[in-house]
């Protein structure tokens, strides 16, 4: 084959712009330095890799929560669900709810295609479990269940996004999906970038800012991008700086994509988390005034579903001929996939108070939240105490993002080797101590300054050698840059 | 909101053009008529609806295969996989099948992510059962695992198409997945036809006088769609058929996409599936010579798993860059769900002979597909049967395309009505039978012909009355219309 019918030369150029840090170039590496050290133990300076890289939290040794999977497991093998053992395997309320899921599913059959939207009796419960949360109500009709939050973002963009000329306004750092799907779907990412001097704070002067400048070079912005609970930087926005944000995307006609997947994440005191949906009826804002997406997955959270492939949107605000479209697309691909409605349904509705595992559920619950807000404040502590190093707090979410003020001669040695600054720090400190973390220019920095994401997720047994080895490289690594 | 910030105006115009009519305006009908059925039975002369419009077995009352359900439910909730209770519910090799695929995930971790092609040890599994089934090897790292085959095509479409100007070539009457897919992405569907007259069979020489034709029109045809057994006309393509279009593809530097989700489908004796890989390498042509992707999907065959969105596609020809892009892609969606690739690894690699399930799989197997056979045979007959219809023989997947020489006046009839011929005659038997046919319009046909896609899968009890329905309907539509 002389000329292949494709090369890189000619393939779509929107797929070869597009870039995804968290499973980028360091994470290849770190694959590599894995197989090495499995043949050959001790071939490098540490006996395991421990990936930081990627909120994924049973990738290391977050355990499922037990009555979620014992759902699962029954709606999969729906024939043992009457069988006398059964009793003795499953907890009585699993069973029961087993039973109520499938007479939600068409002829139990949860080897069927469902409905585009996902199942019309699962998207009852989620919408149960919505109106639950924030004191309004909210519709089935408005849920979409999707193959994790993902899949409804590059929905949304496909249908947004008409040509570079359309924009969509997104934090700076933000998490790379935005830019990797604002990019396989050719539009413009307008940046506006998060505060951290106040603690990466979004301040709605900043969004006019860049709005008006997107606007002067053409660009019609069509949406605001924001992620509460941050990432990768951990912020929990206040609700009246959530009520501001409203306010703009009302007086600017932007459609409000709100990224809410780490809504049970905060881990501080003086600070919760409230859906946009919520702030926006409590300003009296209904249907007529804005128009608001809101992504959910069951990959975040304390049950960190990652695998399930679970999720959905609520689409609040669009005129009916505009939800077909959305309808349409979302048919094209069928439906997503029946245990991760099935799952999604489960996190909006857990276990209640007097049910069997109400208990039980209630430990699992706390004692992985609670080590996530300990793990968080160890980090931290140990980012800060770093030389050069300072790190906002993970008031939510599952990342920090200290930033790095590196020596001059870092940044020489980076540049000579063609790489960024962050990189070429994650790069070494992934060869000094097996500790994956992406460079913050995968997700957007201000220019000049060098960041790196890193997870609160290792367990907490691992927290202390991560601690250690991190400061035993950041030491050798600044002497041996020091100006 | 006097002006929305979106409406059907303002959305991406390939969304609206793309068209999906498996889930279209047919099915949205016959919605309503199932809830009005519901709320007040006996609102119309039938009681239930009988779903032929789509391949989606489980929804008809298919049971899914014991043992790939077992597994899965085992995965689901490993902890119960070594209590006592579990021996007496579940057979032994799935007991067993279970702890072999946790050992392959990492961590034993289903809730995580997995490696963005999938689980290694799972792709290991898939590769083993394709170089089974072609008697040539298959490398795990070709695989890419995906939510069922749909996604994958879109990737694959995503990757070819530049602009407008780069064209397809696809089957007419085809699937619309590849209709929509191709709008979506803003190409063009360069449309090749089968031949009818000769079993829908396919033609080098028409693919040559459509490739020329296109070329003609400034458009660089990417890439050639191939579904076999086919979609919606379940021709099972003859081996040297086959060769004919691989040589095509290798002399005219095309991508060949064949979609062979059907390949477990194939109904008589004188055909067989091979797989355009086999085929390939059977001509001795190797990775240098062909870049092809074959299309997988849990949701056909005889285990017809729909739900759980399983599928892979294997890649072969393309450059280590070109992959890299692939992977690229797959990866800002993190990955399929595990479910799902569990799923794929168990239909690749069934229970054999000697294992404790091998007896009730093959009967529930061989059940399920020699019953698909004698429904298939059965409708063929009857719409055979019908004035003015003709209907080639389903010799594989799911569906048969009977054409329909309609009346002069119902052509009229459903120009007034301002609608096609064989939508007009697909609402009218929905209305007066409660059978839901896909017009052919919706998957293109030559233009002037009237077709109607219809399934093979209600259940065989039911088939008697859909016969009679059908024929009685057909009887007084003609009549009605007759000239």
């Amino acid at each position: 084959m002389s000329t292949p019918p494709v090369t890189v030369e000619t393939i779509n150029p929107k797929v070869l712009k597009c870039e995804y840090a968290v499973r980028g170039e360091i994470v290849t590496q770190a694959q590599r330095l894995q197989e090495e050290l499995k043949a050959q133990p001790g071939s490098h300076p540490f006996d395991e890799i421990l990936y930081c890289n990627i909120g994924n939290p049973q990738s290391l040794g977050q355990q499922p929560i037990t009555f979620f999977r014992e759902v699962l497991a029954l709606c999969d093998h729906p024939s043992i669900l009457d069988r006398s053992e059964t009793q003795g395997l499953f907890s009585a309320d699993a069973i029961e709810r087993a039973w109520k899921i499938l007479d939600q599913i068409p002829g139990r059959a949860t080897g069927a295609y469902s409905h585009s939207q996902g199942v019309k009796g699962l998207r009852d419960s989620i919408a149960a479990g919505i109106a639950a949360r924030d004191g309004f109500p909210a519709d089935p009709n408005d849920i979409f269940l999707t193959d994790g939050a993902s899949p409804a973002v590059h929905m949304m963009m496909q249908l947004l996004i008409r040509s570079e000329k359309d924009g969509i306004l997104c934090p700076i750092p933000q998490y790379p999906l935005y830019s990797a799907s604002i990019a396989l779907h050719g539009g413009t990412l307008v940046p506006y970038y998060l505060d951290e001097a106040t603690g990466w704070g979004l301040e709605v002067s900043e969004l006019k800012k860049q709005l008006e400048a997107a606007k002067s070079k053409g660009i019609t912005v069509r949406a605001l991008v924001v992620i509460n609970p941050g990432n990768p930087t951990g912020q929990v926005l206040a609700e009246d700086n959530q009520r501001a944000i409203v306010e703009f995307c009302k007086k600017e006609n932007l459609v409000l994509l709100a990224d809410e997947v780490y809504q049970e994440n905060v881990y501080v005191a003086d600070k919760s988390f409230h859906s946009f949906k919520k702030v926006s009826r409590s300003m009296g804002y209904g249907e007529e005034d804005i128009s608001l997406i809101s992504f959910q997955s069951v990959s975040k959270g304390y049950y960190g579903e990652c695998g399930k492939r679970g999720g959905y949107m609520e689409v609040t605000g669009f005129s009916a001929d505009v939800r077909e479209q959305i309808y349409k697309v979302a048919s094209v691909n069928l439906c997503s996939n029946i245990s991760g409605q099935i799952l999604a349904s489960l996190v909006m509705n857990p276990p209640k108070v007097g049910d069997e595992s109400y208990e039980s559920y209630s430990a699992e619950k706390d004692g992985i939240l609670s080590s996530l807000a300990r793990r968080a404040q160890t980090l931290e502590d140990a980012f800060n105490s770093l030389e050069g190093v300072t790190c906002n707090k993970a008031e939510g979410a599952m990342y920090l993002f200290p930033r790095l003020h590196l020596p001059r001669k870092a940044i020489e040695a980076a540049e000579a080797a063609k790489t960024a600054p962050d990189a070429f720090y994650a790069r070494r400190l992934l060869e000094a101590t097996g500790v994956v973390v992406v460079p913050g220019s995968g997700f957007g920095q201000v220019p000049g300054t060098w960041h790196i994401r890193c997870t609160i997720l290792p367990q907490e047994d691992k927290i202390p050698a991560i601690v250690s080895r991190l400061t035993a490289f950041h030491q050798a690594f600044m002497a041996e840059f020091h100006d």
